[in-house]
């Protein structure tokens, strides 16, 4: 085959394929991208899995990939924030621009979001590939394209910690020690958090998290949700401010209220059941809010301040590199669970 | 009987006793006050039917009553913000002033909160009575005790409006036109909010809430939650900002989530099982946050200055007025559901 | 002459022209108006009389013209939200939508915002205009384009009521009784404010104020700060939190300061010289706040629910109407201080 | 004589005494305390070169010293948070704690404050001092005295970040690089701060603020506002978000308000002269926010947190220790400007 825009796409549940499609030209305000480093997340593998996650169903072949960074390689019309060679992290939502959410700053929640491989709309693991240009973010020198598809989950990390109000001093629980606690551990950390507990099952993620900074890895050792807050209070000598729920299992919600200090908050980022029995009256009387988050906004360039400043260092987070031919072992890598954070090159060799 | 210091007293569950007491002296920093005007509150009524409420539990003979207004009469040491024969509203919990919560202009977290007529803190049911000056807010001339007893809920409106961000042009759906869902309506009006949607299953009590000001008295014609949440986004054209749940029935509170708009807020106020299964992925990925609220804070200026600016008009809320010594008949009017506020006259006839 | 589409051009400072010109066509997302009403502010006189504001600088013709509201009369490409016929408010800058500040919410600091009648961007005091369509509002039935056309004065009310943080029982000063300040009493009134106290030294408006709501008017009788500060303090019995300043005299703003309560806030609305001595140290030590506004975001939605709610009637602020064939009249009438509103009628009649 | 309680009183302008008082007795809720260490501050040297700092007029004598931490030595009645020997640092100011400053968590602003060494208000530069426990904060073993006394002016420093709103990838300047600048510098990178511009005249100081973590020492070598805001723009390449101004000169004033970028805050610590010619229509039509700070609230738990957990380090900022009987000498040393802090050590040799 003739490689001149090789793709990973998902044709249906279970069915990934790699193939040629034609090269994207950039309309006005979008640039045309060389594709370097694309991250798998977990919901490019449930879209695999499942086919669908909750109500985005895959009804017709998509392109996967969204933690990405590239090389700008062609301009659109009227682009000047860019040229032609420059190394970007894009941030893979594009909304509206025009909703009342957009206008306020929350463009998160915009209804007509396009966002990179959630159906219908295609992502960026291909050698070519098309953005906006002001959604796009120019690398220093110093920072790697791995780092700026990183960007990708510590933005997550960034809007988590910002709805939570983490602050200088913070003591923090994290609940999950997956790559998603673990961007929340280092960006609570760089937030000025005092102290962090980090809750897992398992204990070689509370390693990995004890390693990147976590004061207390804690093992999840109980399904009483009320013990389980009491250990995390023996942890710290007091309750934490703010709890960042990330597993999403039932358990956990309940103890991350329980062991949420009064005026605090949780804030919930991991996807469990639709509904969940909660403790409201536990929370309501103690005034502890439950926020959720959708995604991120406007954390990109604080996200990549944070690389650049050398804040934090996400690079431990990689820990396998595949080619963009490689597509299906980088899957099946994730798929097993293996390592926390597998990146596709998509540069040809 | 000598009427030296009549006293309603709950000796426990069932048994309402009153009794003279002594005149209580006030200590440095007090002020004595000869009672005027104390509303019943649910909770009076469910300490009685019940002999407690969750974890507060009437151990030994307390009195009732924290909706109150008086006089002073004499001051302790050191007072100097007051002066005999002021009228005074009472703010009926004192905090600690010394712990995090205090010092943060959050007391009524306060672990040592001193609150009227939770156990074993004594209530104001009385003739007389003694506060702290600092909680005694001195009524104009042009406010009635009557208006001054009401600031008491009133001010559970502002906190929880407060809370919810409730502001100019706000939309916003109460749950529950009792008491407390109908202060809340004349609070979130006094706010600015553009529109109300107020829901209960008694048509007698919206009839009530449309005269005080609602936009929409909305019947609860249904127990499915997503169809309820239809019918509010019809009434209003679009989903309310803000949502004051008053009722605490589970199918409210879910219906409470799916009515409120992405990115706005359910305020927890009324009070339900402890448990509830919510619809929190619904909450978590629109980003509607879930608070609630526990009594107020900083609240009775506020609600001083809306009745005195004439703001607000509470005075409908009073449907049944009794003498002291005629408590039993005001409990048991208020254990049938008679009306809307019933307010005991504590003063000598 | 045969009139297609009548425009008022500013050619240069002190001269005024109607001319026909082309009616102009919708872009894509854009809708062309049949303007119908147009309110005269400051700023067009200013430009008129001095050619320039500050960095402004009429260099070529301008139409003037921007507090506006039309009549929905042909659609550009891909436009949902509107029909022909609909009656809309012309928030009448459009921003770039991809800058930090588009993105974060606070699009009135886009730095390439295209403002109608700021040079060298068109107004449209015009027969014929077009616009994006997301910054059109539609009007409810009950609700005329004079009203619309007062959205854009009132929205600087509601933009310095949010700035300053005004909320229910707010204590709240406005100096300067023009167009500005009243708009900004009715919203701080709408807002839940208990007591307003406006300054002027023009008596005629002080009863304008009082008309409006202003519990108390207060005539500047000296132009020592300090004293002025002493007599605001009397009216209310203690000093307001916060300050709306819409005077921009010096004298004025520097009794803004002294006149706020610790801990409140002065929000610099109005324009005079570019520097001013302040007196920083009691408002730093005090931790009075000092915010300017720059237009407004995120207003007009806000500004028409108080309308469309009955919460606020602007309609007395209109004292003088004229056609648009009047236009020098209209300006003339303006530049003589008569009156509050003078309106342009811009539909043939 | 006989040390009782050895004690550096401030008689009048330019007379400092060391002079033997009783050993005073703790009142209820107040702990005794063996002073350990006690910091001089700028404030100490102004009030005894001075015999005033603006309208606080030292008329009768008063105990010099505010940056303290001692050891309890004993519990006055009802104190169960402490314990005799613990470690302590003292927050210096106690307020009323009962106005609605108070009550409302902005403390700082009780009229009614005791603050240390502040007219009339005796210090704790002695041998024993009381104070109440509840402002009095343990301090963990790996955390020394000396740190306890410099939680004073890191407070400072903490206050200013907080009123500035500095978060994660903030860009921050620092305008003066003195004792408070330096304390701003370490808490605006604790925060998460992405870079740290720091201005002043002297070379010494801006190379001590480069070893202590500043990204941009920058002295200054113009007079001219805009041309030294230009400065640093170059400096990182966009105007910075947050400006914390801690020198009070006029030119570093207006320099802030120029340098800040659109939408950001400039935080008033340094003192200047009471009026100062501010450019406020820059600063309003840029809406850059202009906020003082008094001092500090509720940010000692913070400060402590932040030495406790190694976020920062200000053991380089004590660069002479003196003892008690040594107290003029320690006072020269800091009238000379001789190195950053200069610490008295209260305890008996």
């Amino acid at each position: 085959m003739t490689d001149k825009n090789l793709t990973a796409i998902l044709y249906k549940q279970g069915d990934i394929r790699l193939e040629e499609k034609e090269i994207p030209e950039p309309g006005p305000g979008q640039v045309q991208l060389c594709m370097q480093d694309v991250g798998i997340c977990g919901s490019d593998v449930h879209y695999w899995q499942h086919g669908a996650i909750g109500d985005f169903i895959v009804k017709a072949p998509m392109v996967l990939g969204h933690e990405a960074a590239g090389v700008v390689s062609k301009l659109g019309e009227g682009v000047t924030s860019l040229k032609v060679g420059d190394r970007v992290a894009i941030e893979p939502g594009v909304p509206c621009r025009c909703c009342s959410y957009c206008k306020k700053g929350r463009y998160n929640l915009c209804l007509d979001m396009k966002f990179c491989a959630t159906p219908p709309i295609d992502g960026n693991l291909a050698r070519y590939y098309v953005h906006d240009a002001d959604f796009c973010f120019k690398l220093p020198d110093h920072v790697s394209t791995e780092e700026g598809a990183l960007l990708e989950p510590l933005s997550v990390g960034v809007h988590a910690c910002n709805r939570g109000g983490i602050t200088l001093g913070s003591k923090v629980l994290i609940c999950g020690a997956g790559p998603i606690g673990l961007v929340n551990l280092l960006t609570a950390k760089a937030c000025g958090a005092a102290q962090v507990c980090i809750t897992d099952l398992d204990e070689k993620r509370l390693e990995m998290a004890k390693a990147m900074g976590a004061d207390f890895p804690l093992k999840v050792t109980s399904k009483d949700p009320k013990e389980m807050a009491g250990k995390i209070e023996e942890c710290f000598g007091e309750k934490p401010e703010v709890t960042i729920e990330c597993s999403g299992a039932p358990p956990s919600v309940k103890t991350a209220i329980f062991a949420t200090r009064s005026g605090g908050c949780v804030v919930l980022v991991g996807m469990g059941p639709a509904e969940v029995s909660l403790p409201i009256i536990d929370a309501a009387v103690r005034e502890v809010d439950i926020r959720g988050i959708f995604r991120y906004v406007n954390c990109y360039p604080t996200a990549l301040n944070m690389i650049a400043s050398g804040r934090v260092n996400v690079k431990p987070l990689i820990t396998h590199r595949f080619n963009l031919e490689q597509t299906m072992d980088a899957f099946n890598t994730t798929l097993r669970g293996e390592g926390i954070k597998v990146m596709i090159k998509c540069g040809r060799q």
